[in-house]
């Protein structure tokens, strides 16, 4: 197998910061668990390998987790065989389809990839159709933040420089480069915009900690760490004139599933009249979903919670919640940006408009 | 010097947890940094000595702060020289009222064994009677705690079992024993009237999940951990009925001081339509201060949300805000409980009626 050097995705005009590679025989995914520590690549060359790193959040960010399993179904072609590659490629799409059940960029993906695979006529075809169509995805998405900030900003109508809040990681680590909410904090502070951007630090997997706070710092962006419990007295101290977040699911009506702590947030946001946005692509729009009841919200385990570094912070056995996402519903959101085009205060009508 | 086992303070009533003991000689401290790995007891011997456990964060909780340094106080006397006792005595509380700025019950505590001193005529008489009121403080405050519990679970006027949520820590190890918003949790397990009580982990010390979950399980109460996060997710679910915390310093018109994230769950209370109760002893009221804007905020190094047990989290250098605490404004609180009796929907002149 010849080993190869990295597609470009990203040309100069793009941030340094990356978190998957494709090397034709293998992707590389930043092991985002042991940032910030080290940058630590792991080399994935078959689909379960993918559906692993995607259930162990190796790699992570709704839009990442797509690009990731389409890269995962290209592998599972050049792996499969000779005699039977069309069952394999399936089983493959079915294996990774499993490995997340919230962020429906996953599923879009894989439909996707399912659509090239029923038009390829041969092994070969699908290794050199479905490799390049996952190019297409990456490539894609990347586009689609660079665009999306744009919206964003313009929507954001500034007179002059603001602080913004956000919470998770939406950078160039949970995407295929840019980011969705962090693209656009890249767009404020590069047509200086932004005074500072608040970073929940996102329990508990510490997203805003570990990976945001280290991407912002890469890119010399301002940005100022905090407990989520302090993002209130953050609000009301009056310089946050935005909440910035992504998605993971947004309803046909508008309603948005993403990080949990978000929909408090949103909340928040309202009480202290801060405008909230959500900047996500629209491959994380999902027109079959009704509303937000109806988005399967993941629950890990209570682990994540009562155990820090493998040092144990609660008492054995203690019982803990630990859902990963929450639902905000659309009336607590001011607008939807994606690279279609901008909803302001979502409702079913605006949604069908853009998205159907 | 005699070694004298621990004053009783607490009678086979009361819950066995204990965070603070007098030995007459010195006051025993449980170290809450180390739980719940380990229970481990300081024995300090002098005012700096337990100014530095307050400082650390060795004890922690508006009440357990006043009784600790009540205690210094009592040592200070013991250690004194003889021929300058009153002014060593005098020195080691302004020394203790150092040790922290918000929780204004070590003020008050101060204040009252000051009022003593003044009153003693020699060393001898400052060592017994310093340590009579550091114990009759302590005693009060178990006292005034209990009293508090039976006062709030009239006020809530249950009709039958609830779930609440509470955050940080307010049971037997912040305060003299029992508790205040989590000696309500206990009165209402007590009553039958608790389905199970959710308990924020409180970053970044995580005093939800080391001490309140320690403390509850020891008492076979139900406790389910979050994420400070969840707690709008499991607002939203509609099983929590009241969100119950303590308080460290409460302003004459009604005006809250709490642990960092307490704001922001009065937000989410009211937009949940969930009520929301202080509990705190009389001592924690500061009629000197006329609102939450008058109120000192302890701000602590931002390595607390940049390192985890030693573990950096963040990246080196990144800024970080760390407040300790928060202001919830009286109009999101609908009963603040103290022993003297219960305040509906704190104002000023509510507040004057009851603590002046």
């Amino acid at each position: 197998m010849t080993r190869q050097s990295p597609v470009t995705v990203h040309d100069k005009a793009d941030p340094d910061t990356v978190a998957i590679r494709w090397l034709g025989h293998a992707v590389q995914l930043l092991d985002q668990r042991r940032l910030p520590a080290e940058e630590h690549w792991l080399t994935i060359e078959g689909a379960a390998g993918v559906a692993q790193a995607i259930r162990d959040m190796a790699v992570r960010g709704a839009p990442a987790i797509g690009i990731s399993a389409a890269y995962g179904v290209a592998l599972s072609a050049r792996c499969a065989d000779e005699s039977d590659w069309q069952q394999e490629v399936r089983t493959a799409i079915d294996q990774l389809a499993e490995s997340r059940p919230t962020a429906v960029n996953l599923f879009w993906a894989l439909q996707r990839m399912r659509g090239v695979l029923d038009q390829c006529q041969s092994r070969t075809d699908a290794v050199s159709r479905l490799a390049e169509t996952a190019v297409t995805i990456h490539r894609e998405d990347l586009a689609a933040n660079i665009a999306m900030a744009d919206l964003a900003v313009d929507a954001m109508e500034l007179k002059k420089p603001c602080s913004v809040l956000t919470h998770c990681n939406t950078g160039a680590l949970a995407t295929g480069g840019y980011g969705t909410a962090l693209g656009v904090v890249r767009k404020l502070h590069q047509e200086r915009l932004l005074k500072r951007v608040y970073a929940d630090e996102t329990r508990p997997w510490l997203q805003g900690a570990r990976l945001t706070a280290w991407e912002l710092a890469r890119d010399r962006i301002p940005v100022t760490l905090n407990a989520d419990g302090a993002a209130a007295a953050i609000l009301a101290k009056g310089d946050v004139k935005w909440v910035i977040v992504g998605a993971d699911r947004i309803a046909a009506n508008g309603d948005v599933a993403n990080k949990i702590g978000t929909y408090g947030l949103a909340v928040l946001a309202r009480h202290h009249k801060v405008k909230f946005m959500v900047v996500a692509p629209a491959s994380t729009v999902d027109m079959s979903v009704a509303s937000g009841r109806d988005i399967p919200i993941e629950e890990r385990a209570g682990d994540e919670i009562c155990q820090f570094g493998g040092i144990r912070v609660a008492p054995e056995k203690v019982d803990a919640f630990n859902p990963v996402f929450d639902v905000t519903p659309a009336d607590l959101i001011d607008l939807i940006v994606t690279e279609r085009g901008v909803v302001h205060t979502p409702e079913m009508t605006g949604m069908h408009q853009l998205f159907e």
